[in-house]
């Protein structure tokens, strides 16, 4: 079994409201060190198999096909070193 | 400055219609060694300063104040390394 995380977060040069009012409430709150927010979505996926090279290549064509909008978004793609043994 | 990654996902006894749809959709096109999705959040977040324990607890408050619903959720902080020198 393999475990991947995929990180799928906006271009920099899309703006981000969403980051921008989160930013601006943990300000707010007293967190005075925020610079910036950027808010994206997190995708904890278990894969059959034991090939983190294979992995990467299937969890890519998910990204590519359904879990990011690639025109918008880039995505990080992660596999669990525990499961590289 | 300090650059920090945050994921937010909901507890495993938590039930997740998000994940599982997303799950069956990724099966339907044919993606056949998913077994499991679960859907989080993730924050993107550059912090004034250069101490990465001390960017960790600023950051722990974060979660536990407004990013992160503790009762269901739980988090997970990664400092990026590129700025621990």
């Amino acid at each position: 079994m393999i475990r991947a995380h995929v990180n799928v977060f906006l271009k920099p040069d899309v703006m981000d409201p969403q980051g921008k009012a989160l930013g601006e409430a943990l300000l707010s709150l007293g967190h005075k060190t925020v610079k910036r927010v950027r808010v994206g979505r997190y995708f904890d996926i278990a894969l059959e198999g034991d090939d983190p090279e294979q992995a990467r290549v299937e969890l890519t064509r998910m990204c590519e096909e359904l879990l990011a909008n690639t025109v918008i978004e880039n995505y990080e793609i992660r596999i669990d070193p525990a499961q590289k043994a």
